[in-house]
């Protein structure tokens, strides 16, 4: 077995068998595959694609490449849930303590913002005193006994993703369903997840620009769900304006905490409900997503969700005191906001130049080395379908660096499509997908 | 301009621009452009082709890469022949000299073998004392007082192709049409050849194994020579079995002598005559090519041609009585026959087959540091359409080294199909391809 034969043999459109994607993947990691052979390979899968069986051939055999966590010192079914990655997307923020409060395990690993998209570690430390570098004693201590417990990846996982992470990076072979659906999906198998919930998004703010895309993706995560025995559910949701209002890491965890209190925005709110009833579902805590929605909207209501973040910020070093007083979370020094010069309807907001507003600021990072700044970030003022006058905020800039606040602003200004009539009804949650099938919602 | 987006670009179907194209190649070449992501754009280039301005600019930039024969010095039209390489395929050691005895120019770069195709470079070495590796001072005086030098490359040619050439090989981008075409072309472009004959070869022992491919590859260089104002004229002819009787080294040498002596095989004579014909036009030596044909034919009958010969192997050397005394040749210890096991026709003969036949006897390289047994090699006893008796001798091995002639010796038995009917005819010269199109001989 050659490396040569294996892109030739994906070049020419075969299949390639569990062994030939070993040899690769692991060939790879120990450096016997050189970096130029992976990339002609990565752009052979781009062209010709991989079926679902070669798909979980491929997630095993990068999971196989590194560590993986043993939950199953933890009992029940863990449930770990997965965003495509968004503008304003708290939803962990929100989801996490709120299914644990109902008791749902959520023993989550989480990332770093790059580029337009947030992170929740990022989000998280914005909360003073907060760690998200847990030891794993710790962290397995916190999940057993609060349900929660999220921290930054530890330990060796899946080396094989991460490198051939950075060489798509540069290979513009990023962009392949196969490739895409087997990084999300080792990372989740890993991490030890018995079952997953995916939130694929789609729209002007998310990677996969439609809905078909979208629910492309989708299909090809829960198909590899299926063939590794994690039973995978997604939803295909809109991201095409930022979810919520706050898009900064400070600003939303404010937002996340509102949202907990039952005062957050209708989308985040009707997400996170969504999204928690089928993690319940997966843990096989109720019968029907309907029936975990109502017992989400108590524990909201009833203050389980609110205190059960506090337990956890607490837990994890955190002040958790932020919940009853948030000027104690990073401010920004001024508040500008950006006003509309027209009169008419919000048609669109263009969620990825958000994204890049807010990362002009100092939310997100232009490189992997930036250093963010917490407090900073954009509030939305209106969202699609809002009636708005000329002299209107659509938005608001909170800066620390008065400097670049009028390039941003014109970038803000820009990002809002305005028209004379009012635009139709959009929906939040587009479809879900099951290994059952697509469910138009 | 990043080498990222020009990847992006190609795999997403764009055509590159000739700054794109630049920058990629000598970025390529300067190191700053690394391996994998040339290997990744290759690959794109293998699924989304390049049209023949592009093609023709990757030509350009490669050529521009590094040094340029300048043959200024060198009256008259220059004219090159190229071969897409084949299995007996001697057809330099004939029609250099050949083209030479009346008047055309050979300034010739030629290459060594690798795998199952052979030479020119070591066929020339299997004569006693010939030198290819001539000071440029040499190779001119001698392309000057002889008409004729055939050599080795010299200078720091076309490194592009070098280095892109080293990277397709091991990455499974080598089969296409625009990566073939661009590297055939920059190195005859960059040898200072004013005009091109391009003999692509077709069928079991060629690269391109259809007449389509070939024709498309042809198509390609010639709208190179276009692009680039070298006037470049291809024919697509059979290598679906060796060409002429003789595989290996001096064994090739041997027959390419009698060949200029009026009593080669009639394949290889009638290849060079026309091969020969299509130079003479291009150096405007003849207006059709019937009438340098018949020029040709008589350079033959006359002498002239072997007497050229003789004078460019005394110039380069070479023992020149050699031509006399052909036993001044290597000669291998034992020449075993292989003989045949039924009755019929010659079907056909795998030429590849006879090309590993005869590497593995020594007379090729598996490998490129292989050493060469420049005497050893297999000369055939029958050709396609032969009538064959049970018995009768189908080839001979000529060995020093009898411990794999077992082997070999099934080997080539295997490459024969035998059948009981007579086949029917096979073209030599399948078309002709120009700039104004294709003409099927």
């Amino acid at each position: 077995m050659t490396a040569y034969d294996i892109i030739a043999k994906k070049r020419d459109g075969g299949a390639l068998s569990p062994a030939e994607i070993d040899f690769l993947v692991q060939g790879f990691v120990a450096g016997s595959v050189p970096d130029y052979q992976m990339a002609a390979w990565a752009m052979a899968v781009f062209f010709q694609g991989m079926n679902p069986r070669e798909t979980g051939d491929l997630t095993m055999a990068m999971v196989r490449s590194g560590d993986q966590i043993n939950l199953g010192s933890i009992p029940g079914r863990k449930v770990d849930k997965h965003s495509t990655g968004g503008v304003g997307d708290k939803t962990t923020l929100v989801l996490a303590p709120l299914v644990a409060a109902v008791g749902v395990t959520v023993a989550k690993m989480s990332g770093r913002g790059l580029g337009h998209t947030g992170g929740t570690l990022d989000k998280l430390e914005a909360i003073p005193g907060l760690r998200v570098n847990l030891t794993e004693d710790e962290f397995l201590t916190n999940v057993k006994n609060l349900n929660i417990a999220v921290v930054g990846q530890t330990g060796h996982l899946v080396p094989a993703d991460k490198k051939l992470y950075a060489l798509r990076d540069v290979t513009a072979t990023v962009n392949s369903i196969p490739l895409i659906a087997s990084s999300v999906m080792s990372k989740k198998i890993a991490s030890g997840a018995d079952g997953i919930v995916l939130d694929v998004k789609t729209g002007s703010g998310a990677f996969m620009k439609t809905t078909e895309a979208a629910q492309e993706l989708a299909q090809a995560m829960v198909a590899i769900g299926a063939h590794v025995g994690r039973e995978t559910v997604a939803l295909v949701t809109d991201m095409d304006q930022p979810l919520g209002f706050a898009v900064g890491n400070a600003l939303e965890v404010k937002e996340a905490i509102q949202t907990l209190q039952g005062a957050g925005p209708e989308d985040l709110t009707e997400l996170c409900l969504t999204l928690g009833s089928e993690m319940m579902a997966l843990a096989g805590m109720c019968e029907a997503a309907a029936q975990g929605k109502e017992i989400l909207r108590r524990a909201i209501a009833d203050g389980a969700a609110i205190a059960k973040f506090k337990a956890f910020v607490a837990a994890q070093g955190g002040d958790s005191k932020v919940v009853e007083d948030l000027t104690l979370l990073p401010q920004a020094k001024y508040v500008l906001p950006v006003l509309a010069e027209q009169s008419g309807f919000v048609h669109s907001i263009a969620a990825e130049e958000i994204g890049r507003c807010a990362m002009r600021l100092g939310a997100g990072r232009e490189t992997k080395d930036s250093t963010l700044d917490l407090a900073v970030g954009v509030v939305l003022a209106k969202k699609r379908g809002d009636a708005v006058s000329a002299g209107d905020p659509l938005a608001y800039m909170h800066v620390n660096d008065s400097g670049k606040t009028s390039e941003v602003a014109t970038m803000l200004k820009g990002a809002f499509a305005i028209g004379s009539d009012k635009p139709g009804e959009h929906a939040l949650i587009y479809s879900r997908i099951t290994i059952h099938g697509v469910e138009n919602l």
